[in-house]
């Protein structure tokens, strides 16, 4: 009965769902085992702060709808203080959260070591199972979770925007190298023409071919473009094979996630630290000899 | 011998050690254990990329230095694909760099599972144990290391400045939340008066009595008074006997933060992870047991 219900994308138990893989990883886990294997894609989506990310990922969403059932995880990094996240960017998401052919659901980053929660891991995976085929992952752009989003996605769109200013930042951090699509967002504010070259200048400078393109998310000018190039560089991935290989990355670094995380949750003790660094480095030793 | 160069603050040797601590952790570790213990304090440093932090830092070292012996931590953060750092900012700490009282140092912050790198740790320690009374680490705020050097620091400054407006976004990451001292710098600017309103809403909003102090760090203007404001703080840990948990929080950090580097360099493969995930769920019920 329930499966039923998630197998028809009821959004009511999804969002259920949802709510235990959050709260109870265990039992979420059960849940998304019980679930059938399915195909499905995962779209990452970053950027700068106020590039306008969430409407575009609003547009994008709304363009792949047309041919695919889109589920949007919208990731708010959480205070390593109250645990809680601050949500709100979602208004930005009016044309996404009208359409019942899409899902939405904010989530919070989590994780005081660091890289994205598993709880997100184990949400795509059971929205993937759902049957949703495409899943756009967006980060909020303002911490921990930029570079995770790798890790996590099959293809990661790097959204900037001229006037903002802040790539050299972004270089710094290693955000901009991890486009396979770089988006040049309010394409008609002055200066996006320059940072698109100064884009392509990095890319070069990297040897990197990758494509760029400028969007206005507001008006939705050359959005349907964006959403061909998405599905261009999946059909690449999936004909070379690679994405059996983002696949097993993504396993491998939800399992890492999973247990760092656990670690931390009961190890933060010096005893039971010690106990686990004596195993990890005898478990090495074993290895080798 | 060495150890003698080392406890004479010689900054050749200082450097060499540091470069041990990064490249070659377990000799690093050696090294660190062959001191004697010392009393010092970590003065963690963070905020707004552009609101002046390293003008700051290298200021507050200057006012510091002529009571203590100081070492800047500099950390940039690493790319986590080339795993270099973008060095640069280094060139607004001349007055730091010029006295040979102060030790500049700048460091990658590395970790692809996020946190503060273990080397990090290991070179307070270092430093530290040398004979270095005060400590500042300054990470560079454009992404991972912001919230983690409350685990690493006895006390954090939150610096800002008036027309960045990203208060948000930090708002939002957590970032916020982490000062002991708040530091409006630009204090000449318009707006640095608004902003300090700002702030003490929020402080007052979690209920959170910190001081909020405006500077200028081209100047110097006030910088006297924020490290007589930090020399307070300091000693109030101490007298509430505080500092000795900061110290344990610290320790137990470091030892988190390098299992899970560990964890991160020698176990990404499926069987390793599952044998470790074995050992982690097993350990725990044995604790219940």
């Amino acid at each position: 009965m329930k499966i039923e219900k998630l197998l028809s994308k009821d959004p009511l138990w999804i969002s259920k769902a949802l709510t235990t893989v959050e709260r109870d990883p265990i039992a979420g886990k059960e849940l998304i085992d019980s679930l059938p294997e399915r195909e499905y894609h995962v779209i990452g989506v970053t950027g700068s702060p106020g590039a306008g990310k969430s409407t575009l990922v609003d547009r994008l969403a709304t363009e792949l709808s047309s041919d695919h059932s889109v589920a949007i995880i919208a990731i708010d990094p959480s205070s390593p203080f109250t645990g809680g996240a601050i949500l709100g960017d979602r208004i930005r998401m009016r044309h996404a959260l009208e359409n019942d052919k899409i899902f939405v659901r904010s989530m919070a980053s989590r994780g005081k070591v660091g890289g994205l929660s598993p709880a997100i891991y184990d949400a795509v995976k059971l929205l993937g199972k759902c049957g949703f085929e495409k899943i756009i992952v967006e980060t909020v752009g303002a911490g921990q979770s930029e570079t995770d989003i790798v890790n996590l996605a099959d293809i990661v769109l790097l959204i900037l925007a001229p006037g903002i200013g802040d790539e050299i930042q972004m270089l710094k951090a290693g955000i901009m190298e991890i486009g396979d699509i770089y988006v040049v967002n309010k394409m008609d504010v002055d200066g996006a023409a320059s940072l698109v070259n100064k884009i392509k200048a990095m890319l070069a400078f990297s040897d990197r071919k990758k494509e760029v393109i400028l969007t206005n998310a507001v008006s939705g000018k050359n959005v349907d473009k964006l959403c061909a190039l998405v599905e261009k560089e999946l059909s690449k991935l999936i004909e070379t094979g690679l994405i059996h290989k983002k696949r097993a990355h993504r396993e491998l670094f939800h399992k890492l996630n999973s247990i760092c995380e656990i670690i931390q949750e009961r190890f933060l003790e010096d005893e039971k630290l010690d106990t686990l660094l004596e195993f990890i480095k005898n478990f090495d030793r074993g290895e080798e000899a």
